[in-house]
C-alpha cells in the first residue's frame, strides 16, 4: 500500500476544528486539484463557493439544519452543479438555435462533474492535514441557500463540505463487505444480499461499542427507516424551477 | 506541494494501455479505497461491476460508442448508482409502510455516492502506476447495458472507467482558470464570464498545437454546440422505467 492509498484508507469524516486558519492560497490549492479530475467532454459544469464570512456560514448553518459545525469551520465550501457557462455560451454563438440544457442527461453531467472534482479536493484537503465533511444538509432548504449565495438560473447546490484542521480523531465507521459493492462480469443481487446480513452485525456491534450499549440497530433497519421518510421533497420542482430536469 | 498533490495535478485521461495486466487484488484495492470515500448518510448507494470477460467487454464497446479502448482495457469498471439495496431493506423491515426511493433526491444521493467512490478508486489507480478513462458513453444505450449487465430495477449505470497499464503519454489538457469555477463568498457571474474569454485563446492554442494548426475552436464554441445538440435524450424515460425520479 503506498501513501496516496493508505490516505484514502484513513478517512473519515471530520466534524470539529482546531482554531487554526485555513489560508486563501490552501484553498487555492485544493480546488486546483479539484479542477484537474475529469469532466465529462472538458464542460466543466461545476462551480465552488468558498465561504468564509462568519455571517454567512451562520446563515448557512441555519439553512443546513443546524449542523454546528459549518459556522465552526474555517472555510466552508459549496459545491454547485452548473449549466450556465455552456448555456451562455450557447446564446452567445448559436443564439438561432434550441440548447438542451435542460435535459436529465445534462443534469447527470453537471452532479457528477461537481462531484469528481469535490473528492479530489477532498482527498487534496487530507493530505494537507486538513479535514472534511460533506453537507448533504445543502440540500434542505435549496431556494434559500440559492438566494444568500446569488445562484443563478441553471446553477444548483450539490452539496456542502467543511474544511479544517481537525479537533477530534473519530473511529472509522466500517464499510459494507466488498463482495456487496463489486461484483464481476454481472450484477449479482444475492452476493449483495449475503453481504448486507453480515454487515448489519458488524455496524450493531459498532453502534453498541460507541454508545456504550445505547444503539444497536442494524445497518438495513437504519436504511429501511430512511426510506420510508421522504426526504427533500422539493428537489424536483426546485431543479426544474431552476431550468433542470425538463426533459 | 506534496506527493498526492502532484499525483491529482498529473491526471490525464489514458485510452491506450500496455499488454500488461491489472490483477484481481489490484481491482479490489482501488475498489476498497473507493468504499472509503465518504456517503450520505452511510447509505452506501452504489455497485460497481468489473468487466474483464473479452466478449461482455466487446459488447460494452458497441454499446458505448465503438470506444476501442473499452474492448483494449485488461478491466473495465462499470459504476452504477443503485438505490436497490435500500429497496430491499424497506421490504424487509417496513413492507406496510411506503417507501420513497423515487425520488429526485434520493437519485441524486445515488449518483452522488457512486461518483465520489469512482474518483477515489481513480485515484487509487494513478497511485499503482495505472491509467484511467470515464466513459460517459455507458448512457448512450443504457437500456441494452442494463440488460448485459443484468441490472435490476433501482440500479443504473452512471459511467464506465477504464482501467490498464498506460502505453500513450498524452500532454495535459488546459483546465478553465481558477477564477471561473471557485468564486469566494456568493456566485459572480462576471467573474466567469472573463475566464471564459481567457480559456478560450487558450484552447484554440492547445487545439491548433495538437492538431497542427488544422484545428482551433475556442472551447465556448465547442460548448454551443455540444448544447444545442440533444445528447442521451432517452435518459428521463430510462430512468422512470427503472424506477428512479419519478417524485
Amino acid at each position: 500500500m503506498n501513501d496516496t492509498i493508505s490516505l484514502l484508507m484513513n478517512h473519515r469524516s471530520i466534524r470539529k476544528y482546531a482554531d487554526a486558519p485555513v489560508t486563501k492560497e490552501q484553498v487555492e490549492t485544493i480546488v486546483a486539484a479539484g479542477q484537474m479530475a475529469s469532466s465529462s467532454s472538458n464542460v466543466q459544469a461545476y462551480t465552488v463557493i468558498a465561504v468564509t464570512d462568519p455571517e454567512q456560514k451562520d446563515k448557512l448553518k441555519e439553512l443546513c439544519g443546524q449542523q454546528t459545525y459549518i459556522a465552526e469551520c474555517p472555510v466552508f465550501l459549496v459545491w454547485c452543479g452548473d449549466l450556465s457557462r455552456l448555456k451562455h455560451a450557447a446564446e452567445r454563438h448559436l443564439p438561432e438555435k434550441q440548447s438542451y440544457e435542460q435535459t436529465t442527461e445534462n443534469f447527470i453531467v453537471a452532479t457528477v462533474d461537481a462531484a469528481l472534482a469535490a473528492q479530489n479536493a477532498a482527498v487534496a484537503a487530507e493530505s494537507l492535514g486538513l479535514g472534511i465533511v460533506y453537507i448533504g444538509g445543502i440540500r434542505n432548504r435549496s431556494q434559500e441557500v440559492s438566494e444568500l449565495l446569488g445562484l443563478p438560473e441553471l446553477v444548483y447546490p450539490v452539496f456542502g463540505m467543511c474544511l479544517g484542521y481537525p479537533d477530534q480523531n473519530p473511529g472509522q465507521r466500517p464499510r459494507l463487505p466488498q463482495e456487496a459493492v463489486l461484483h464481476w462480469e454481472h450484477y449479482r443481487p444475492q452476493q449483495g444480499e449475503a453481504a448486507v446480513e453480515q454487515y448489519d452485525e458488524v455496524m450493531a456491534e459498532y453502534l453498541r461499542e460507541r454508545t456504550g450499549g445505547a444503539k444497536d440497530t442494524p445497518w438495513s433497519v437504519l436504511m429501511a427507516e430512511k426510506l420510508v421518510h421522504p426526504s427533500r421533497a422539493h428537489m424536483k420542482s426546485f431543479l426544474r424551477d431552476k431550468g433542470f430536469l425538463k426533459e
